[in-house]
């Protein structure tokens, strides 16, 4: 048997079955009529972002970076429990709009804007995390001919990575944000052309589970941009600092010492360099906020034995679940966290393999993981379902089309 | 310098930019009124099934897989080109439905089909390649109340592989169809209950670029389904070979010798078990019809140097290009064949990455390729977009959206 990974807080369970905010999930499916079906949670939403609240610093401010979960709901709840929103496309600036937040709470950042994209950020007021000189020259020019102040930031490539990160977005080449060494002129550039200076957007990587690594990457952040706005002769009015808060999918992941990282930021913050006096400082979380507060529930259609493997065919998939199928930015597969919802109190029976309804070997989502033995009819749990579901997934694929979603 | 995929044959060149069918890919781009784009080659797909037509031997019927390119004109070219189209869910049944094509042309192969998915289909007459006992007996109950004669054929889990192939789809537990030994019984079940019975569906692997190894798979696949039909006493009406012809996607890779593969065909069925003196044979082929007719079209939106290095960022990504991005069912990322749509006359200047608009390190569409020297508005082409491509990716990734899709 392989192991499958760690089932999130917060879930319970009542006769027999998963409950989600003390809601059984045959209610909660037979409310959406069908599966496969997403489900969030409000109230772990809301618990997250409260235990972010204590743990870190008091000023620092918290944004959501809605390309984790854009579901219109997610957006509702958040809307007041964090301080700002992160956008990375004209899509999603229609999503922020369309649910009420005020884009002058909103940072959009993303290597290929196009034109209009950068002309409706500006007409906005959304700031704009510059990723290159082209595109400050991009902007610039349309706002002088639109008549705007642009809100620029600049995002740095920073020399340094995320240690342990599932995805490295600094310490070398990439297309991410500028290098070093050339911000300072562009700093110099924005301020003279007469754009409202924004500060600085340094990110450094994603999904880390070390406290130890976060809090060096936080310390270097800071000494950087310090340095940055010495040589660029500015002041940082807002600092990014990026967020990189893992959550555990996979067997022997252990939960982020949150409050370890709280208590370092405080510490460096209580003790900052002159240049950053007056900065005001943000984490900006996608997965951390939302990624345990949902579920994939997808309903077991076949029950199969092939070569002595027991594989329960499931009316889900990749199609809603790339990257617990193990096909999305990941060398090795592992199992995230699987469990037979209508079975939830049962003990584990049998290896068995969760696959997708999907004609291909891809289409996996529990690989010889240990069950109780279930049958046709029968609903799959996958956890961790609440960030890069179900829009980071092909949901077209095989005239599929999207999973329902939920918020309860 | 990394190597670049092979660009397919067919495609042509004037005024030092690509063109597809003999038009240039920026009037193209005009018509479309946006990128990103695929199009599509009616011209390239005709010529590649008459290519499969003369190869093959008279006799054999040729299906198309629509879930390599449901677009709808490419189901409308290839409605009177094709003997057949291969279905995997109500979608697709949807799909072809609404295209005009006779149901009783169409053949349902998946692991995970619904009831109601079922039900739609034996109402129309399409024949299902039944995956499980468990799904036998769900159709069988299903036709029975709806008073119909279900069209079944079984799928068989071959005790072999394709070998060199992309994806395995046989030789060991699979999700898919039935072990060997256990489909004579089901047969047997099929038509004691009264059902029409089809024949059988053996699909070994696909994307094999060796004509040696599916030669030796059609040879066993007919092997095993003379003695498949001899121990289950039945006839066989029908037998679908699968398919597996590969494309070169990736720098080294040769195309299938398809003549060599026809020719062999030919021998075997001129020299037939007895069991399949009456069959009726198909090849069914998905990404080998429409996989190199395809073309992704996207725009340089910047131009950007990062630790020496170049990155062209373009308007598209893998959020339409996700195997393209290597970030679906590869293991190490190749390059495919990419290139300067709009200087596709010109010689090798620099090694550039091109990349995607996505915030994520993931959305490599060339990873240090040989480029000519390309700027902000320029086109990128990238070929053998045809099959599993616009709904093989997670188009709403980052509120991104699907690209247009045009046929010429």
């Amino acid at each position: 048997m392989k192991p499958l990974g760690p089932i999130p807080a917060g879930y319970g369970e009542a006769a027999g079955r998963l409950t989600i905010d003390g809601q059984d999930v045959l209610a909660l499916v037979e409310a959406a009529g069908r599966t496969p079906l997403f489900v969030y949670s409000r109230a772990l939403i809301a618990a997250r972002v409260a235990r972010l609240r204590a743990a870190l610093p008091v000023g620092v401010a918290l944004h959501y970076a809605i390309k984790a979960n854009p579901f219109r709901p997610v957006l509702d709840t958040l809307h007041d429990l964090v301080d700002g929103f992160d956008i990375a496309s004209g899509g999603e600036l229609d999503k922020v709009v369309a649910a009420g937040i005020d884009p002058r709470r909103v940072s959009f950042a993303g290597p290929g804007k196009r034109d209009d994209e950068l002309a409706r950020a500006v007409a906005c007021g959304v700031t704009l995390n510059l990723e290159s000189e082209g595109e400050a020259e991009r902007v610039l020019r349309i706002a002088e001919r639109d008549g705007r102040v642009p809100r620029l930031a600049v995002r740095v490539n920073p020399d340094f990575d995320l240690k342990g990160s599932g995805m490295k977005m600094g310490g070398g080449a990439k297309p991410f944000g500028l290098d070093v060494e050339r911000v300072p002129d562009l700093v110099r550039r924005i301020v003279a052309a007469g754009a409202e200076w924004r500060g600085f957007h340094i990110f450094a990587g994603s999904q880390a589970l070390s406290a130890e690594h976060i809090i060096e990457t936080q310390a270097q952040t800071l000494q950087l941009a310090a340095r940055l706005a010495e040589q660029a002769g500015q002041p940082v009015p807002h600092l990014n600092l990026g967020g990189g808060f893992g959550i555990p999918y996979f067997p022997g992941d252990e939960p982020l010492d949150l409050e370890r990282v709280g208590a370092a930021l405080a510490e460096r913050l209580a003790d900052l360099p002159a240049a950053l006096a007056g900065t005001r400082f943000c984490i900006e979380l996608g997965r951390y906020l939302v990624g345990e507060a949902g579920v994939y529930l997808t309903r077991i259609v076949d029950r199969k034995i092939s070569h002595g493997e027991v594989f329960l065919v499931t009316d889900g998939g990749l199609h809603h679940q790339l990257a617990a199928s193990g096909n999305f930015g990941t060398v090795v597969r592992r199992n995230y966290p699987v469990a037979i919802a209508t079975r939830y109190a049962d003990p584990v029976e049998e290896e068995a393999s969760v696959v997708g309804c999907l004609c291909t070997p891809l289409d996996r989502l529990a690989d010889k993981g240990g069950f109780p033995r279930a049958d046709v009819g029968d609903i799959v749990a996958v956890f961790c379902a609440g960030a890069y579901g179900a829009t980071a997934s092909p949901a077209e694929f095989l005239g599929q089309g999207p999973a329902a979603e939920m918020m309860v």
